[in-house]
């Protein structure tokens, strides 16, 4: 029997409640359908910090880097506010994507047709909208060096932070991009400031070139990042997949999550290059949402996104197409009945805590 | 009399149509409320290029520096996509902030109420909006060093930006906002990457300091920046100012602008510090829309940004208050009466050009 080996973080905040989620339907999988999932369990972030004083222990990120798959909850909170820059919450998140050298982000901002109305934009903007948001996650500002604050004396301080691209990490982000749209709308839309920037002016050379010399079939069109964000406000779905650095994607992300007015809803999956040997590819599952400090522990937080995060997980690290669909289809379902948690409630709708949404997918899936 | 000396700098695309109708206000106002404006007219961006080889030459610098304020059109066009990075357009735009010191980036997103249909946005969440974006404009990744790319070898290149801030940088812009809010709703929302950046953290200490030492009657909140995009698209009236450094500030306040429905309509204020010995500060004025290539030459661009910068020229650089306030009622008068162009039309309206836009706001200054 295939061995299939999960490695969960559910970290921080409401990430232990919907983290529970994904478990339940782990079991079931196991138990109906044979599908042999091992699961071991680590901290990270504000709770690993808790017990270890760091963001992950070593030992946690060598079970990382041995599994199949990570599937991570959320990190931080007020309570580590003052912890130091190097072992807060997020540090152990940020560690977890360099060493497992998670270079491909895959973030969907899809309208579930459900929650068309949710969002804030007017409906017919957003229904049935879905782009792909593929953000480098390994480069750029978050990693670059120097990354330091600097006394210079006369009670002034000097912080810099390093934006740092090379040429084989900009071409590998945008294969996977250009792949991807492959498999959906055949469109990508690059987003750089070449305009202000070397690393925008080096972004939009290299993507170019890998367009030309491997996927001319695709459609290509570039964007400054910020009239980017003002398309993506304007009128979304004129795009497919977006391919973009780091720090715009992480802004840009958010921003288009939000406009699906399905923020609680959405999951994102972390991929490295495939294995030379196996093919395999290191891969972890996130929610796009934080760890919701405000709602944590009183049950009434949205899985969705960490099941849909998992329903991920199945198809791009176990291949498990049939399940992933068929998961995703779950969600869809109970939303149609109008189940919904707190954050997505709407007039006439059956309110459920987090306990009963996981139930209620499991007993669809 | 007073000497009012005001240097133009249309640029490229609409920036001369939107130009020539500012010109026709000052024209009126020299001649029937004895203003003194006295104007002289140099080029930047790709007009600059065409003509001189630079995107400003050092004698139109001269005269920036000279003036009392800088009326700026719009600069860059798909004609000069491939000319050095040295020299394109938005060189001369970057020249022009960075060697007039113009630290304080004055960016208002408003609704006018005759245009809150126009927005993405539903109607009630953007009815009444009025946000001051405060974005730091000579420092962060715009003009940190190193900014190269380097040619590693191998067919790789290595392109490096560098965001730096030194303390008084932060310092100055936060007060900047803590003072124009008090001037407003009394609410400042800083916004930054502290969980990733250094200079993230080092934002987040200035400012908090600058308002516990000078400005605690103010409310101060911070937001992460990635947050602060998803909050302006779910309810941007929650914020009065926000204040941002460069890189944040460009991609939030588009962001901000799109959300209005009035992108063609918003105007900028650029400003350095108040001179030691006059109390005079330099001044530039610009347009939030860009050249707009696609509609240049044609007389139908929109020129009420460009005027409602010359309205913020009136009230920042010449404490001409009700006149600034008479220009900008006039606007709003103009779009009562269903005056609009391309941009802005909606059903039932009259639809005109650039010149008679500008002829219909000056019947009602
Ligand atoms: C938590 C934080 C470090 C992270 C990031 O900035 O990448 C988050 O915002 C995200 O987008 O996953
Ligand atoms: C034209 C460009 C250099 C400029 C910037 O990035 O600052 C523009 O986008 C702006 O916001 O004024």
């Amino acid at each position: 029997m295939t061995q299939r080996n999960l490695f969960l973080l559910p970290g921080d905040g409401i990430g232990q409640e919907t983290m529970a989620e994904v478990r339940k339907i782990i079991d079931y999988m196991n138990a109906e359908q044979g599908a042999g999932f091992t699961t071991d369990e680590g901290l990270v972030g504000g709770s690993a910090y808790d017990a270890h004083g760091v963001a992950i222990t070593d030992a946690d990120m060598e079970k990382a880097l041995a599994a199949d798959a990570v599937l991570f909850g959320a990190v931080g909170g007020p309570k580590w506010d003052a912890v130091p820059y190097e072992v807060r919450p997020e540090a152990g998140l940020l560690r977890l994507r360099k060493d497992l050298e998670l270079f491909a982000n895959l973030r969907p901002a899809i309208c579930y047709p459900a929650l068309a109305e949710a969002s804030s934009l007017k409906p017919e903007l957003v229904e049935g909208l879905d782009i792909l948001i593929v953000r480098e996650l390994t480069g750029g500002v978050y990693f670059g060096e120097p990354k330091t604050i600097t006394d210079l004396g006369n009670g002034q301080k000097r912080a810099i932070d390093t934006q740092v691209y090379d040429t084989y990490e900009i071409e590998r982000i945008a294969s996977v991009a250009f792949e991807l749209a492959r498999t959906r709308k055949n469109a990508v839309c690059s987003m750089e400031k070449r305009n202000v920037m070397k690393s925008g002016v080096l972004w939009n050379q290299v993507v170019t070139e890998t367009h030309k010399t491997k996927y001319p079939d695709v459609k290509l069109e570039h964007m400054l990042a910020d009239a980017g964000g003002m398309q993506l406000v304007r009128a979304p779905k004129q795009f497919d997949v977006i391919v973009t650095d780091n720090l715009f994607g992480d802004m840009l992300s958010d921003v288009a999550a939000m406009l699906t007015g399905s923020l609680g809803m959405l999951p994102s999956a972390s991929l490295g290059a495939p294995d030379a040997k196996t093919g395999k590819r290191k891969a972890m599952y996130e929610p796009v949402h934080g760890s919701a400090p405000d709602i944590a522990g009183k049950g009434i937080a949205n899985p969705i996104a960490m099941i849909a995060s998992f329903a991920m997980c199945l198809r791009y690290s176990f291949n498990m197409v049939k399940e992933a669909d068929n998961l995703e289809k779950a969600i869809a379902n109970v939303l149609d009945k109008g189940i919904r948690t707190g954050d997505i409630m709407a007039e006439g709708a059956t309110r459920v805590g987090t306990a009963e949404m996981g139930d209620a997918i499991l007993a669809e899936f």
